[in-house]
């Protein structure tokens, strides 16, 4: 299977990249946005082949190693 | 209308962050993994209200700033 891990930061917490990627795109004439958010995505390929085993090991691995609960939030989809 | 840019290194461009992540992934025990590949994702707030315009300048402003089309490709959903 494939999961795929989208870390993001918590709503509230700055995200002063995406600040600037704004600002850039602004400076690129692009006028009509408003906030950015940046974040990351981790495609794993998982030799698991039960989706709901794959699923329960991609969310164990965004805990322990992929996402800082803190300040950030991950979603997974597997397919 | 709301935008995620996905970019992801191209497929036969090599990825240390995946390949870092994907040892640091065997140290915890997780050791049935094959590849992990690593990207960003930029979530975009247009003010834009039409689907496939919005969709049309999230790309051009993928394609212009956020990927680098030479080792990167993206992605964009737009809803």
């Amino acid at each position: 299977m494939k999961a795929t891990v989208t870390v993001m930061l918590r709503d509230g917490v700055l995200d002063p990249q995406g600040k600037a990627i704004r600002h850039a795109l602004d400076g690129l004439g692009f006028t009509d946005i408003g906030e950015v958010r940046v974040g990351k995505v981790i495609e794993l390929d998982l030799l698991e082949t039960d989706p709901l085993k794959a699923r329960e090991k991609a969310e164990m691995m965004a805990r322990r190693l992929l996402a800082n609960a803190v300040v950030e939030q991950f979603d997974v989809v597997v397919r």
